[in-house]
């Protein structure tokens, strides 16, 4: 077992460092996207210059463009008041529920050893002596804050540099696509590196403070950290499920109304519900994905963390080696920034059709890029050989396995990000055969839509199975961890070009809404249709990654709980496996019910303005947004508690209850069943929303038989595409939140089960 | 372990009586519906008295009695050599399928002992000589055409009643709403008990002839008896996956262009599809149907006497124990020949609201009955004590824990049929509210929809995970197995009132097509509307055994494959599982897209049809029938291979390939995973249906308030039953059979996956 090349001393200054440059990184392009100003530059100089001189779109000769500009800045304050008050009040149930959580956590794990202050020996190593239990709770406790609060400020920070940069990207797309491009995906970079930076350092500095407590009981801090993963993960849990009733709920609601009643287009400001419906994308898509994709990333650290605390690098105190998760993180944090300025500054999007392979270029670069990366810290940052823990063995493993195992993880993201594109674009045949299918109706585009998602499962399952199968024979569960970790090392690309989605939605809604010429509208519907492509893409970066974290929870887990065997053939076993694959549709039914039921409120709303306010329809009056926004926040509030009680309660009731081998059993049935579902929801409601944008932009001799507008093949799309919204932004992603929530708690109450779980088979 | 109380002479003579009781009784129903005459009986008296007297319905003044009758006999003769043309081209192929199927059966389990003629050790009791493999091999063969015979005569049986019985069901409604019911139900009680008597006479003739070869060695013979399984569950999976494209591509193709395009009513003769659209609820939900919950019979039967055989019955060799399985069955029939005499006899139907009543009545007591049944059985031929197979020990187990088994499975039974009630009756407020909810669209409806049937599937897995809890915990698989049987044991009465359904709703079609009064139609459609009700109630209890028969399935490969454990925590399982829980939705995208493909086709032909057919819409001139008759043909026949071929290679591939372990990870993941995607589909599509009938029937307030036909909701409605068509009556229940078939195909396959599996992990 040869030590590994890099210093303890120099991995201690090489994450910060890391970090650093990523929080830098971010405030730079912050920076460079306030640069577009939203005040008018010259008012002073008369209307008929519009000071950009010639480079402008010419044809808004009607309109005074200091209007414009000032039209524009009004419209994002609206948007990004309605989206802080929805936070802010969101924040506040959410905090009591984190109070009482937290109560709840340290109560359980204090009690496993009766809240004894006495220091044990280990429950790995017998010849070691660990920290009272009692410490374990406290520091549980605090690390589950922490991770909450993290999440927490990451999802907000987000949000607000969405609801900064999307009237930018109106104002820039006047100069033409590559600007406005340049400025959403800036914007989208802002959110991935703050993300990914905060949560590296943030979780960097917990451990070396919780170490100064520790000292040398490594199981014990390891422990507590997981803490970490299930705060992330149960903030996602509200950011996601609230979230994505609140966008849906509003986007249903004025669809039905707008398009379909009252037949004003998308986005017309004559629509009451049209800022809640711009809110919604950056309080679900933003917020909501931003968080999500945090849990992930938490957990899946945490994971690694406590597999590696009880394997050699745990047992030899090799600091370096455990920090592996986190040098990898730290290097993914330097090839994004790199795979960034070939979006931004390497290369200058001219055209529209150039949007789409720009941003796949992005995923190709980073994944290339960070295999060398991989590879690098796999060999400086590792023993050539050392142990990990496997079910009560430890496994020899060598340092290039251990580089297979996080590859093949970052690879998998490649494929599902590619496989997910070729199904929701309607640059290829399965988006183009479904908008083809609207000739016969509705009713057939449903059912190739349907069928569609269902298809797009087939070759994700297989890279997430190849991927387990390839980490889990080389590294056992601590391989699993890392090779998710592998597909979120690129995480900040991913959150970049997954807010752009939304960051473009606004921009066109803002455009639509500014009274800007329909030129305007194009172009940021061809960086809308493209974010669509990448909202579907991040959303399976999303599922594939929230698979393999929730495996390897599982897997710790199980080894915290001391179970050898998790037996399909025992009855506690597989009964927890089939409930465990109905819980996902349990769940969805809960959030498209609420989705429903919120949007029904919102239609009812949106119908009464319209019905009561005189002039409304003509434009000569104002609705009333304000209260749009407040029932899409108090329904969303309200409908996010049924399905966050059933994911926050189950393993709860059943670790209880029915003991640990049930609850593995469901764990590993909602994490096989939920998987399915998850992928198949967001890329059959991508897929509608592209096939109407297809029709509608009636670029190809195809598309143009569709179309235009209003005809009949196009009002089927449409059906379509409000079918797809709550499936792809409601209850598709919340599944995520489902399997790993459920694992993380799992873990983190396993003690208390182990001792006290199984009640009702007791008597 | 004291002995039974029924004789081994006793039990001989029991069951074919039992069987010669149900074929008589079935006989006897026939005659009673042959007695409504096709043929006008006076026809010499002239035309303004009926035949009938008083009490026809007298509205129908304008048209002449005479070509009424004659009219619906063609009609009639037309829909059955449709029914028959399509079956006779099924079974060709289904045939040239058999044989090399055979083939293969011989070659697998011939190459594991290299086709050698010796007899060797028995593999569960080493001290006892078994027959030699090529034997086995040869028998399983046979077992396998013999089990496809008897799915193929039960199913094509049952089509023959029912389009016997069509075309007099509408002839009795002129008589009264009672009349017409009697008629129905006593036709779906033909196929009933003859595929019941049919199933378990065959079974238990193929026993006893195998008895005289195989001697003592009964492990040989009940090993080789499953085959019979096999055979019944292949000749399903055409029936259900043919059957299925058929009736949806006619119906969904008569729709499209009838109901959407034309504006004409369903069932109007000028649509050229409409004969289509009939025969394919025939061959679909009769014919399909049929043959499905034949093979879960089968099935459950051979995985019952598969276990039995390697536990004390087969042992000791106690006849009467081994035969509990099919004593059971033989009560079974008894028990639902009384309940059916409830319906028809003890009873009459006066009233529309009286028939689901009476269809509920019909579950209710059957399930009562046969409670008091098999606590006679388990009492008369068990002994006190015996011992159960358990991977690889023997369980002690009473005969009173055996009732519990076959009961829990039972009232299992009856909970996923009221529960399949109340998401699916417009009687209730689920589909209430999806109707409700199409006020705001056929977008609105589908979110509905779909939330209902993922809601719908939370009580019927908790009732089967109790019936697995419990059968499971007292006699292991043989418990799971019995428990599967105890569901089935009322298949009588079950397939009686699910065949109901299609011969109702091709009596309203008929009706409509001889141009009869709307108050016939509007009797038929009631009858029609309990028939989607009790449809959706067939699939339930055909989904429920369908998961237990399975799960016995899978324990007997995994006993048989030599397998200790399946353990999730090992890679190769847990890839298996993953895998496993996708094939569903691999299969759903192919047969939704077999569907709609065929489905288009038909729109072809039908405008094609409209446009060049002149006199067409007018009714002047007669559509070509037969030209969408063959379409649908023609289409389902070459749809039905990829999903067929998904199912019958992969268990081949992955034992092969893989080995058992993956392959138990599979049929573990299909299995939990299917379960919950067929049930939310039928449940689904039954409740569009329904709603769609809710609003046109009007009965209501509420109902009149979302009305009339062609209103926006009542459009919005018909969408959603266009959706739901495919998910209920292809892709939902066609699941059944992806899990039942590869567990019963791996089982058969065990012995040379288990010698030579698993190729791509010995390299």
């Amino acid at each position: 077992m040869g030590g590994a090349i890099l210093s303890d001393l120099l991995t201690e200054v090489l994450i910060p460092v890391a970090a650093a440059v990523g929080i830098g990184f971010a405030l730079l392009q912050w920076v460079l996207v306030s640069k577009v100003k939203l005040t008018p530059e010259r008012p002073a100089q008369g209307a008929n210059k519009n000071g950009y001189s010639d480079y402008l779109i010419e044809e808004e000769e009607g309109l005074n463009d200091h209007n414009v500009v000032v039209k524009c800045a009004e419209i994002q304050n609206a948007i990004s008041e309605g989206a802080t008050s929805f936070l802010f009040t969101e924040y506040q149930y959410v905090g009591i529920f984190m109070i009482a959580f937290a109560v709840l956590i340290f109560l359980f794990l204090g009690s496993v050893e009766g809240f004894s202050t006495k220091s044990h020996p280990c429950t790995y190593d017998k010849s070691k002596t660990c920290k009272p239990a009692l410490a374990n709770a406290i520091f549980s406790t605090v690390s589950f804050l922490l991770g909450a609060i993290t999440s927490l400020v990451s999802g907000f920070l987000g949000m607000k540099i969405a609801t900064y940069a999307n009237a930018r990207t109106t104002l820039e797309a006047r100069k033409g696509v590559g600007k406005a491009f340049i400025t959403a995906f800036r914007s989208g970079a802002v959110m991935g590196f703050l993300l990914a930076a905060n949560g590296l350092l943030v979780l960097y500095i917990a451990i070396n403070l919780l170490k100064i407590y520790y000292g040398e009981d490594w199981e014990g801090l390891f422990e507590s950290i997981t803490g970490y993963g299930l705060g992330g993960s149960s903030m996602a849990l509200f950011g996601r499920v609230g979230g994505g009733i609140y966008t849906k709920a509003a986007d249903v609601g004025a669809d039905l109304v707008g398009k379909v009643e009252r037949n004003i287009p998308e986005d017309d400001p004559r629509n009451p519900a049209v800022i809640a419906d711009n809110v919604g994308d950056n309080v679900g898509d933003i917020a909501g994905m931003g968080s999500d994709l945090f849990g992930s990333y938490a957990e899946s650290s945490c994971a690694a963390l406590v597999v590696a605390s009880i394997s050699s690098f745990g047992i030899n105190h090799d600091f370096t080696g455990m920090c592996y998760p986190l040098l990898i993180s730290s290097l993914g944090i330097i090839v994004c920034l790199i795979t960034t300025l070939f979006a931004t500054d390497f290369f200058e999007i001219k055209a529209v059709k150039e949007i789409e392979p720009a941003l796949k270029k992005q995923l190709i670069i980073s994944t290339a890029l960070m295999t060398v990366a991989i590879a690098i810290v796999s060999w400086i940052a590792l023993p050539s050989k050392f142990t990990i823990y496997d079910f009560g063995t430890q496994k020899s493993v060598k340092n290039w396995e251990l580089f297979f195992c996080v590859a093949v993880g970052l690879w998998a993201g490649l494929i599902i990000g590619f496989v997910t594109e070729y199904f929701t674009s309607n640059a290829y045949s399965p988006v183009q055969d479904v908008a083809d299918s609207c000739r016969t109706g509705a009713a057939t585009n449903v059912i190739f839509g349907l069928a569609l998602g269902y298809k797009s499962v087939i070759i994700p399952i297989f890279a997430i199975a190849v991927s387990i199968y390839v980490s889990f024979s080389l590294a056992a569960m601590y391989g699993i961890a890392v090779a998710a970790l592998g597909m979120l090392s690129t995480i900040a690309t991913g959150l970049a070009i997954d807010a752009y989605g939304p960051i473009s939605d606004n921009a066109g809604g803002i455009a639509e809404m500014a009274g800007m010429s329909h030129r305007i509208r194009e172009r940021t519907d061809a960086l809308d249709a493209a974010g669509n492509t990448t909202a579907a893409i991040g959303k399976g970066f999303a599922i594939g990654s929230a698979a393999l974290v929730s495996l390897a929870l599982f897997g710790a887990f199980v080894s915290r709980a001391g179970i050898a065997s998790v037996n399909v053939l025992s009855p506690k076993v597989f009964i927890g496996l089939i409930v465990g694959a109905m819980l996902p549709y349990w769940f969805s039914a809960m959030t498209m019910k609420s989705v429903g039921s919120a949007a029904l409120k919102m239609v009812e709303e949106v119908r009464r303005q319209f019905n009561t306010i005189p002039g409304l329809m003509e434009g000569s009056a104002k609705p009333d947004y304000a209260t749009c926004v407040k029932i899409s926040t108090d329904a969303s509030i309200k409908e996010m508690i049924p399905p966050g009680a059933l994911v926050m309660l189950t393993p709860l009731i059943v670790g209880t209850l029915f003991g640990v081998e049930t609850l593995s059993g469901v764990l590993a049935g909602a994490l096989v069943s939920g998987v399915q579902i998850a992928i198949s929801a967001s890329n059959t409601g991508g897929a509608w929303d592209n096939a109407k944008k297809y029709i509608e932009a009636g670029a190809s001799e195809h598309a143009r038989t569709l179309g235009p507008k209003g005809s009949d093949p196009h009002k089927a799309a449409v059906i379509g595409d409000t079918i797809g919204d709550p499936l792809k932004d409601t209850s598709g992603p919340s599944l995520n939140i489902l399997i790993k929530l459920m694992a993380v708690e799992s873990l983190v109450f396993a003690p208390f089960f182990a001792a006290h779980g199984g009640l009702l088979f007791k008597i």
